[in-house]
C-alpha cells in the first residue's frame, strides 16, 4: 500500500503548511500553487504601497441632516454629552477578527470576501500587511482602541515557540503604528479554533491542553501589556460541554477555576494592571457554555474566590441568546459592580446563533446607553464592535458603513438617555414607586433590622396594602418619546 | 349618581365575598345564587358522605405485563434498587393545587373540571371536604408526602387573622388525616395569585406587601412545621419585573435577600428544620423572575450569605424553559451541593410557557436518577409531581391515570440508571476521559500548585497535545441500550 | 349521601350562575351575596350616570414637542400623509375585550382591574353599562372602529336562544350609541372560552359541538352585518391539537374546511359583503394550533377551495411567536393578495406566549407601514388594537395613555415611510438589485420561455457570474436614517 | 505597487487551486507545499491499496442482549415486521456529504477529523479514493442507498465544463462500484457553498446565478438518473432572505417557482421518473428561507402548480428548528399526500441551529414510525441519515457506530409501533373520540351537505353538548408502555 497517510501524520502536514483555517474567521486560502503567474512565494515578501481604503478619507461628523454616507450623522467625538465627551463614554473599539478576518464563510457557504489587500496566504508577510490595513481603518474611522486575538493578527507556528515569535514579530509593528494614541481596548487568545482545543481550553479532558491553553494566555498577557492594552478578555468558547453523558462537569468547573486563578498571579506578577474581563455567552459552539450569562458568571467568580479579580464583557447578541434582554445583562452586571465592557452588536430576534450584527435598533442602544450612564461610565472598558459585515455584503466600503452605522446608533442612544434625563420624568416615576421604603420603617427593613413577627404584627395593625398601578406604559410613552 | 363603586369597594366586596379567583388554579366558582333547590347554603355545610374515588381502589404493583390502567407495571415501592427501597429514592408526593385545585382553565378557557366532591364554593366546609378527597387519594396512589400553598387549602379570608384562622382549622384537619405515616413533603406561600402581590411579595415597590407576605410565609412555615412538613419552599413567581423601565432592579433583590435572612432567623426560632428551598424559574408570570435558573439562584444565595441556608427545588419544565436541559439544573445544583427535592414534571418542547405535564419520556426520566443516584439521594427532599391533567382531561380517573404513569416513568429511570451502573461501561468512559489529570502532575495542577510559567515549560516540552475522541455517539449508544 | 353534586349539576348550576369566567379576559366577580347591604340586585338593575372617564376630554393632536401625557403627538387624523388623511391609512379600532373585559388575571394571578363602572356582576345590565363606557372611550380617543366576540358583549344565557336573546339586547344598544360615523371594522365568535370548546369549535371531536359552532357564528355574523361591521374574524383559538397521540388530525382539518364554506354560504345568501378573515396564531391555547401562521393559513385556504373568500388578519405577537418577523408575516400576505387586516400589538421577545402589548417600537411600526403603504392600504380592514394593559397597570387612565402610545407609535411609523419613499434610496437600492432581470433575457425566465438547456448554454457562453454586494449594512443605515 | 490583486484576481486564483472549502462539510486541505517529502503530486495520482476499515467486518445482527459494540441489536434486515421486511420500512441511505466529507468544522473551529484515506487534497484522485471507501461503508454496514450532491463526490473545476467532466469522471466509477442492489436513494446539487449563490441559487438577485445553477441541477438530475437515484431532492440552503429591507421577496418565489417548473420540464424530458422532493428547512444559512416547513412548502406548490409533481423531504432537525414535532410534519406531509422521505436526525431540544445528530430517542423513534406505517411506507423514498459525528467524534470506528445507534433506535421505533398497532388500544382510543361524526348526521357533514341554518336548528333542538374527556394521559400511558 503505497499511500498511507493517518491522522498523525496529516496532523503533521497540517501543521508544517501553517493550515489551520479560520472557518468563520478566515477560511481565506492559505497555499497557493506554483504554476499561477502572479506567484504567491514574490507576493507574500512583497509589501504593499499606497493606501488600502483609497478614495475614503476620515470619516468625520456632518450631523443629522447628511446625505453623505461615509460620514457620522450622530457621533460626534468631542461633543460633550452628559459631563462626558462622546468618545470618552464610548471608547470604541475595532475587533480585528470580524473586520479584517471574516472571510464570510458560514457552516454552509465557503469564503465571500476577497479584499484586495489579501493575497490568499496566512503568510506572516500577509499578517504584517493586514495589520497596516487595520491601523488605516481604525484612524479613518476616528477611534483609538482595536481589540484581538492573538493567532488572527499572527500565524500559528508549527510549535509553540514558533506561534510566538509570529506573534513577537506582528506586535512589534503594530506597537509601532499604534502610535501614541491608539492601543488595545483589550486582547484575548483564542482558544477555540485550533483543533486541540475541541474538548476545551482550561475545561479540556486532555492536561496537556490544559497546560497549552495556560501557555497561550501568558503570552496573550503579556503581549497585551506589551501593546498598552487596558484589559484582557476571557471567552470560553469551548469552555463547556456538547453533552453530559461524557463530561464530568464538577471536574471541568474546578479545572477552569485553577485556570483563572493561575492567570490572576500572572497578571500580577508581571504588573499588568488591565482588567480581566469574563464574556458570557450561553452556548455555540458547544451545546452549554460555563459562562452561560452574567448570573452564572458572577456564581462561578464567587465560588472560586475571583469576583474581586474579574468584570463581565457583556455582548448583546450573548445577552438575547441567553434568553435574557441585553439590558438586563447589563443591569445585572452594573448591579453586582462587574460591568466593565460592552460588545456593541446584536443578534436577530428570530434566529438561535450568534448573528454578530451591527446594533441599529435606536431603541436598544437608548437602554444600553441608560446602564452605562447609570454605571458612570465603563472606563477602562469600551465599546468594542464584535459585530461583522453579512456575509453578502463585499464591498471593502461596507467596512466603513457598518461601523458608522454603528457608532450613530449609539450615539443616538447616549443623546436620548441625555433627554431623558434633562426630562426626569422617568426617573421620577421609578423613585416614586418605591416611596414606601423612603421611610423610617422602610430604612429599618432595609438594614435587616426588622423581624417577621414584627412584620406580622404591623400587617395585622395595617390591614390590607394598597397597591397602585405600574405604570408601565406610560413609562414606555416618556421612553419612546425621547427616540 | 346612584352606583358608585370605586375600586376600592370592590376590593372590600371582593374580600368579603372570599373571591379571590384561582385562575389557573381554581377558577370554580365560589358562591352561588338562593334560588338554586339544591341550595349552596344547605350543601357548604353538609358532609360528603362514602368515598370520593368510589370504584378505585389501592393501586398495586403489578409488574409490565400487566394490561390493567390502574396498576403499576414499574414503580413497586418495596423492591430495593441499589441498594434502597424505591419508596426511598423517590419519596413521591402529591401537590395539592394542580390535583385538588386545578380547574383546567388557561388564558383562553374557563374551568373544564367538575370533580363530584366540589359544591361550586370556596368555603372553610368544602376545603375540609377536599382535603378528605386529598388522603384518600394519597393513600390509595400509596404514597407518602403531600405538598400544599396555605392558600390552596383554606379560603382567604376578609383579614389576615381570618385567613390564619380559616388555615388552622384545615391544618388541624389535615394533622388528623396525615396519621402516622403520611406527611407533607414540604409547604409553601402562596405569593402570587392576590392581586397585592402583582408587583412582588418580598420584592413588591410597597413596604407594606413586603410586609403582609412575611407575615404570610411566618404562618406558612409554622404551619409546615406542625403538620412535619420535611421542607419548605420558596416559588417567588412574582419576584421579578415586567419592564426594567420602571424597576429598581438592585433595591428589589437587596429586599428579597432581606426577606430570605428574615425567614431563616423566623425557622430557626421555632426550631423548625426542614430544609428551605428555593424553586428556581425563569420567567412567567414576570418577564423576567430573579431565580431564574440554578446558577443564579446560586448567585443569590451566595451574595447574601444565604448558600449554607438553602437547597433548590429543581423542575425539570422551569429547567427547559431557562434554557436548560433538565438534567443540567440537576448536575448544577449537585455538584454545588444545594439539589433538595425534583419537581417531577414535564414542559413541551415547542411551547415557550409551563405546561407542567407529568414526565413520560423514559431518556429523561433516566438522566433525572441519573443525578439523584450521584448525589445519593435527596432525602429529606422528594420527588413532588408538580403537574397537572391537561384541560382536556375531564375524568377522575385520569388523576390517577396521569400518578400512575408519572411514577412508573420515573421508576423505569431508577431501574435504567441501575442497568447503567451495573454495566458500567459508561462510567468507564467517562472516568477514562480524564484519566490525564489523575496523575502526579494533573493531582498538583488541580491543587493549585502549578504556576502558569511551570506549564508553559511543560508543554514546550510535551509539543503537541493528542487528542483523542470524545465518544459522544458511543456514551449515546451505551445509554440508550440501558432504556 | 346528602350531597351528590355530579359534574353535570354542576354544570347546570354553572349555566344557571351566567357563570361563564372569563379567566384571562374577565375574572371579574358575577355574583355577590344578598348581605352585602350595597346589594348587587339593586344595582344590577341600575343605570350609571354621568362620565365614566370624568377629567378626560377628548384627546387631540397636539404635536411632538407637547409634554401632555394625554395628547398625540404624532397622530393627527385629519393630516394627509402618502396621499391619505392619517386615518384612512389606520382606520383604528378599540379592541372591547381587552379594554373592557381585560381583568389583569394570568395563568398564576387573579383580578387586578376594578373599574369604577364594574359592579362585579356578569350581568345584562352590566353589559350595557360597559357598552356605554365602550363608546365614551372611542369618541374620547377619537376613533371610528371596534372589535368585539359575541361573548363578551353579552352575558352567556342558559341555553342558545337566551344567549341570542341577551346579545340581540345589547347590539340594540350598540347599533344606537354608534351613531352615523362608528361601526365595527370587525366582529366574532367566542369559541375558545366555554368548556364545551375545550376539545376545539369547527375541529371539537364532537359533532353537536362543530353544529353549536357554527350556531354561534352564524349569529355572529348576523350581528356584525347588522351593526354595519366592515369584516369577520375568525381566530381558532381552540382549533388545533394537545397530542397528537389522541388526535386525527386530517379529520379535524377537513372539518374545519367545511365549516369555512358553510360560513361563506350563510355570508353570501344573507348579503353579508364584509370580507372573512382568518388570523393566524402558531399555538396558544393549543399546543398546535391549526392556523399557525400566513403561509400555513394559504395552505388551508387553497386546498379547500377558500382562498378567494378569505383574507388575513396578521397580529404582530403572533408573527413571533411563530418563528418569523411581523415584517415577514405582513409581506408574505401581502404578496399572495390576503393581507386584510392588522391586529397592532407586540410580544416580548425573550417571551414565548401572547403578551398582546401595545407597540412602541418605532422601527418596528415602520416597518409594518412599509407593507401598508406598499399593499396601498389595508381598507376595509384596518388596525385593531388587540393590545391590553399589563396586569400591573390599574389606573383608568392607563387605558388612555397606552392606546395613545400605540397609535403614536404608528403614526411615527407612516410619517417614517412617507420619509423614505420622499428619500427614494431604499426603493432604488433594491430596484437595483434584480436589475439583471430588467433585461430582454429577464423577461423570458420570468414568463417561463426558457427551459434549462437554454440557460446551460448561456452559462457556458457567460463563464462565472459577477455577483455584487447586498448591501445590507447600508439598506439598515438608510432605513435607520429615518426614525 | 508590485502586488495588487484584486477581488477578481483573487477569485480566478481560487478556481484555479480549486479551491472551494467546504466549510462545514469539509474544510480539508486541499493543497500541500512542493517540500513536504511524502509529496502531494505523487500521492494524488497513487491508488489506495487494501481495506479503508480495517477490522471492522460486515455488522450483524446480534439481537439485543448483544454486548457488541459493532453489531445491530434491534435492526434486523430481513425480519418481517407489520407485513414487510426491515430493510423496505427503512430503505436506509448513508449521507456521502456527513460521512466523508464532513470535517468537524464549525463557525469558531477547524478541521478536527483526518481520516486515514484524506490525503489533503481536493484532487479527482481523492474524489474516487473517497467514493471507494463510500461503499465499503456502505457494504460494511448492510445498507442498498447512498445519498450526495454533485459537489461534495467530485472536486468543482475553473469552469462548469471542467466541473461536469469532473463529475461524470467520478460518477462512473461510482456506478461500477454500486453493483446490482446499491444505488442513490437520492441525488441533489449543491446550491449554497459556492460564493456564486451567496444571493440564493433560483433567487439570486443576479440573472447569470439563475442560469448557473439550472445547468447545475440539470447535470445533477442526469447524473442521478445515470446512477439509477429513485428520488431526487432540493434544500434551498440560500433560497431565503438575510433582511426584507433589501429583498424582493414575491419576484423571488415567483423566480423559485418557475426554477422549478423548469427542472420537472427537464426531468420528463429525459425520461426521469424519481420523486421530486422538496426539503424543508426554516432557517440557516439564511434568516428565512422559503421551504420554512412542510404547509409553507406545500402552499408555494399549489400556488404555482406544482402539487403533483414534487413530495417533501421531512428532517426531523429542520421541524423542531421551525418550532413544530418531527411528528407534526409527517403527519402534515402525510395527510397531503406528500410524504416522500425522511431525513433521520435529530436537533437538540435547547439548540437553536441545525445540529444533525443521529436520533437516539426511542419515544422520538416511535412518532416517526407510526406516521410511516400509516403512510404505509415511504418507497421510493426511504430514510437517510443527514446526521453526522459530533466535531469531537474523531474515530473511524466512530462512523459505524452512529449508523448502528441511528439505524437500532429507527428498529426500536418500528418494533414498538408493531406492539401499539397489535394491542390495539391507542387506534380504538382516537376512533372513539370522533365516533360522534360516524353517524348518518355527520357523514352529511363531513360530505358539505349541511348548512348553518340546519345546524342552528340542531342545537336547538339538542341543548347543550356533552363533551366527554380527551384521555391523554392514557394515551400517553398507552404509548409508553409500548416502548
Amino acid at each position: 500500500m503505497r499511500v498511507k497517510m493517518e491522522a498523525r501524520k496529516v496532523m503533521l502536514l497540517l501543521l508544517l503548511c501553517s493550515y489551520f483555517l479560520l472557518a468563520a474567521i478566515s477560511a481565506a486560502p492559505q497555499t497557493c500553487p506554483a504554476d499561477v503567474s502572479s506567484g504567491c512565494s514574490d507576493e507574500t515578501s512583497g509589501e504593499w504601497e499606497g493606501e488600502f481604503f483609497p478614495g475614503i478619507s476620515k470619516i468625520k461628523y456632518e450631523g443629522p441632516s447628511s446625505k453623505k454616507i461615509l460620514s457620522y450623522k450622530w457621533y460626534n467625538a468631542e461633543e460633550e454629552i452628559l459631563g462626558k465627551k462622546m468618545k470618552d463614554w464610548f471608547r470604541f473599539s475595532v475587533a480585528f477578527w470580524h473586520t479584517f478576518r471574516g472571510s464570510g464563510a458560514d457552516p454552509f457557504g465557503s469564503q465571500t470576501k476577497f479584499w484586495p489587500w489579501e493575497d490568499g496566504t496566512n503568510s506572516l508577510a500577509m499578517a504584517k500587511r493586514r495589520m497596516r490595513a487595520n491601523f488605516e481603518f481604525v484612524k479613518k474611522l476616528g477611534v483609538d482602541y482595536w481589540c484581538f486575538h492573538d493567532r488572527d493578527i499572527a500565524p500559528d507556528g508549527k510549535t509553540l515557540e514558533e506561534s510566538n515569535a509570529n506573534l513577537d514579530e506582528v506586535v512589534a509593528l503594530a506597537k509601532e503604528l499604534q502610535g501614541k494614541k491608539i492601543r488595545p481596548l483589550w486582547g484575548t487568545a483564542q482558544l477555540f479554533l485550533h483543533p486541540r482545543y475541541m474538548h476545551g481550553a482550561a475545561t479540556s479532558s486532555e492536561l496537556a491542553v490544559y497546560a497549552y491553553a495556560a501557555a497561550q494566555v501568558k503570552k496573550a498577557i503579556e503581549v497585551t501589556h506589551y501593546l498598552g492594552g487596558e484589559n484582557y478578555v476571557f471567552w470560553g468558547g469551548r469552555e463547556g460541554y456538547q453533552s453530559l453523558l461524557n463530561t464530568d462537569m464538577k471536574r471541568e468547573l474546578d479545572h477552569l477555576g485553577r485556570f483563572f486563578q493561575g492567570a490572576v498571579a500572572y497578571k500580577k506578577k508581571i504588573g499588568f494592571n488591565g482588567t480581566f474581563l469574563i464574556e458570557p455567552k450561553p452556548q455555540e459552539p458547544t451545546k452549554h457554555q460555563y459562562d452561560w450569562d452574567a448570573a452564572t458568571s458572577i456564581a462561578f467568580l464567587q465560588k472560586y474566590g475571583l469576583l474581586e479579580e474579574f468584570k463581565l464583557n457583556i455582548e448583546c447578541n450573548h445577552a438575547t441568546l441567553s434568553g435574557h434582554s441585553c439590558h438586563h445583562e447589563l443591569e445585572t452586571a452594573r448591579i453586582n459592580g462587574v460591568l466593565g465592557n460592552v460588545d456593541a452588536n446584536t443578534g436577530d430576534p428570530q434566529i438561535g446563533w450568534d448573528t454578530d450584527q451591527f446594533l441599529t435598533d435606536i431603541g436598544e442602544a437608548t437602554m444600553v446607553m441608560l446602564s452605562v450612564v447609570r454605571n458612570g461610565g465603563i472606563a477602562p472598558g469600551g465599546f468594542n464592535f464584535d459585530a461583522k459585515l453579512r456575509r453578502e455584503s463585499t464591498d471593502v466600503e461596507d467596512l466603513f458603513i457598518a461601523h458608522i452605522s454603528g457608532m450613530d446608533t449609539m450615539a443616538r442612544g447616549l443623546r436620548n438617555v441625555a433627554k431623558l434625563i434633562e426630562d426626569g420624568s422617568l426617573g421620577e416615576l421609578v423613585r416614586k414607586r418605591y416611596q414606601s421604603f423612603d421611610t423610617e420603617i422602610g430604612a429599618e427593613i432595609e438594614a435587616g433590622k426588622v423581624d417577621f413577627e414584627t412584620l406580622e404584627k404591623k400587617v395585622l395593625e395595617w390591614g390590607e396594602p394598597k397597591v397602585p398601578s405600574a405604570k408601565q406604559e406610560l413609562a414606555e410613552m416618556i421612553f419612546q418619546s425621547a427616540l
